[in-house]
């Protein structure tokens, strides 16, 4: 069915149309997740483990078997800065590949700190204040998160520690002071402000952190203050929960364009721009209601999902979160400074994991020359400049436009674009400049960091 | 008349409500403005003048006496990329004020360059190369000029080169890396570029550089090469009138709230965003369909239109432009590194000088400190980043909002937000860190510009 007007570049909904309701895959699967354990006893948590670190109604959501969680009306009030966001038909780069592919991309940009990452930081303020808490400690790898955080922060009334992964704290300046503008506090991790980073800076003072490092510091910061919790923008269960108003917004968007997608994707690093995007058109299909193949792009330097092994492993790299089954390349692996500081981690979330494992999705590393070289193509026809991690998705989208011309078939092809890379200059700056380098697989690396699993049970 | 949702936060149009035509306030005027004149002769210049400089589509809407100017469709096509803007109603800064006004405010950041300029980069970019146009030389202040001309030549297929004022360039490093990625060349002016550049930086090294060299240099560029033509951000006529589609959509949207504005606000630098606002409103008053104050917002540094003198005068600082009348400081007048560069201009829009002059708006002067306390009440309540320029609208929006405040008055307020301050965070910074400071009126500096003005006829 096409759409009465061909150029037809952007669909957008009226702001009643923000979902009432997050989707929780859960319902839906035909087996249940692993559940986390407790990394002393290698017994299942239950909640009050976990209550130091979240208020209580994030710790019911994060177990909720219910198929739809309802959306507070403060926490949709709030979403109407910024959501629906639009769904735009690439016309522009589908003609510069010469692709008879129909190319779409939900775009989570024009959030205030522009990601998708405030679909849950919002959420998780509001709850947070709701039960009495003044103060969040947080971490963040490329800024998109903590400078999310900190704009829910101010938004609600909270106070914000993030203890940002190094390498990002250097590489990109700006992020740190839009985080300041909201009004957070901000350290280089690994800082020496927690006991976890003294400890990594005094054996290696270098170390450009990681994801790992710097959610240590932070669960270490709430569990040391009675007045703080712990925020964490992706891997959990509520997290990619709160996300799905992305999927849920892009199934509508579709049928306005009146096209079923054939190929969806995401990048993924911790995976919750993945699983917002993806999780409700993986319900569809659980349900019989439609059939696409679901890809999560990730990065050749840190590959979970495509190279890692699917156990339990700790969250962090200072063993201090619960034990968690996921694709891990072991939590002492520190992956290399890529650009998409966002990808930068050595994990996944254990129910993208899970749905990987029932074969409800696949999973494809690329090299980071090639995604900027997809990225800034995509910015000369489209105007969007994107993140670094989003531009994983779009090298992939590519691929499928191509393959799609070199068969000659026609193929609706919908992904992601979860951020802007307006703080990411520097990166395309150096890509511009020819320098920047491709990483290869860390055979290595991760076969010592998988040689130091913790044992369970 | 109120709206169905009292919480409703965004008016949104869909990519149909796109205006199909600019509206043209020069066929509404009681009194037409003053020619342009050549600086030789001393005689209103003809289409053959300006003919070195821009394509004959853009010289005939210079003069044109049509209310409506029909848009192109393809330049329909690249509005939807990021058109109609989003129209917000400011419930979060209403309430950190506690004040009964309403606050209404386009946002112009959407677009992919992230402010208004886009507007007219598209139709310029399109209307040279339907001329066979190749190259287009350019200046910029805060680089939102640059990089939406960038953006544009990328979509159309043209080479583009920026001059960037020198203390932009500085200041601003990620708007350079912006508009590289899209493909532009840029160069700090005063450059070695040309004729002009050189004897600038014989003359004064250590210039800061101001839009009045940067214009020199890239009319200079323009005029040298046959396969370039110029392109200008402000000032013009027919740049005015393509940004009209900001005042157009507003109309739509504030019908969409059921409320009429009682004060509308833009900041104004050489005057586009603040026209493209204001001017389907002041039609609408010659029109006798409304009845508003219009303020324009400009820095206490570059303060044309509160203490300049109208007059003919040259646009650049190198004095190879036409003379305009308009409100000036005197072109020799070169204003101090503000944070808002795109505001450091000696004169105005001839057309918003004209349409002041008429008693049909009003101007005030803001300092920057005061500008920047503003923003980041802001961002801190409605989540977006202002950029410096646009901080100027919010700080007189929010006067006018707390003076409502004190009198007890309800009040409707309306201004343009021309854009996102994601390159101006080294301002954020400083700010922050309160190395900031405020400029006075320069009156001496003036008072010698002013002096060294050009005799007429």
């Amino acid at each position: 069915m096409a759409t009465a007007d061909a150029r037809r570049t952007k669909f957008v909904l009226d702001e009643d149309r923000i979902p009432r309701a997050w989707y929780n895959i859960a319902a839906d699967l035909p087996v249940p997740a692993a559940p986390p354990l407790h990394p002393g006893t290698g017994q299942p948590l239950g909640p009050a483990d976990l209550a130091p670190l979240f208020p209580m109604a994030l710790i019911l959501q994060e177990v909720s078997q219910d198929r739809e969680v309802a959306i507070p009306e403060a926490v949709r009030d709030a979403y109407r800065l910024y959501r629906p966001s639009p769904l735009f038909r690439a016309h522009r780069l589908e003609a510069a590949l010469g692709t008879p592919a129909h190319i779409y991309y939900k775009y989570e940009g024009t959030s205030p700190a522009g990601s998708h990452k405030p679909n849950t930081a919002i959420p998780q303020a509001y709850y947070n204040k709701q039960e009495g808490v003044a103060r969040l400690a947080t971490e963040t790898g490329a800024g998109q998160w903590g400078s999310s955080l900190a704009f829910a922060g101010a938004l609600f009334g909270l106070e914000v520690k993030v203890y940002q992964v190094r390498a990002s704290y250097d590489q990109k300046p700006y992020r740190r002071m839009l985080m300041e503008s909201y009004g957070a506090q901000v350290v280089p991790s690994p800082s020496p402000d927690t006991s976890y980073g003294r400890r990594v800076l005094e054996e290696t003072p270098d170390t450009p952190g990681s994801l790992g490092i710097a959610i240590t510091e932070a669960v270490e910061d709430a569990v040391m203050r009675e007045d703080t919790k712990y925020a964490l923008g992706s891997v959990l269960n509520h997290v990619l929960l709160h996300q799905t108003v992305i999927g849920l917004e892009s199934i509508e968007q579709m049928a306005m364009a009146g096209e079923e997608p054939d190929v969806i994707i995401g990048c993924a690093g911790g995976g919750s721009n993945f699983a917002g995007m993806a999780f409700p058109w993986v319900g569809r299909q659980l349900r019989g209601e439609g059939k696409y193949r679901i890809i999560a792009a990730e990065p050749e330097a840190a590959p979970s999902l495509t190279r890692g092994v699917f156990t339990y492993d700790f969250g962090d790299t200072g063993r201090m979160t619960p034990l968690v089954k996921m694709h891990t390349l072991g939590s002492q692996f520190i992956p290399e400074p890529i650009h998409a500081g966002g990808l930068r981690y050595h994990g996944m979330a254990p129910m993208v994991s899970h749905v990987k494992e029932l074969g409800l999705i696949e999973a494809q590393s690329v090299h980071q020359v090639a995604c900027f070289d997809a990225g800034v193509l995509f910015a000369r026809n489209e105007g969007i400049l994107p993140a670094p991690e989003s531009t994983h998705a779009i090298k992939v989208a590519i691929d499928e436009a191509l393959a799609a011309k070199e068969s000659g078939e026609s193929r609706v092809i919908l992904f992601n674009l979860s951020g802007h890379g307006h703080f990411d200059l520097a990166s395309y700056e150096r890509y511009l400049a020819g320098g920047l380098e491709d990483y290869e697989y860390p055979a290595e690396k991760v076969a010592t960091a998988l040689a130091d699993l913790p044992t369970v049970g």
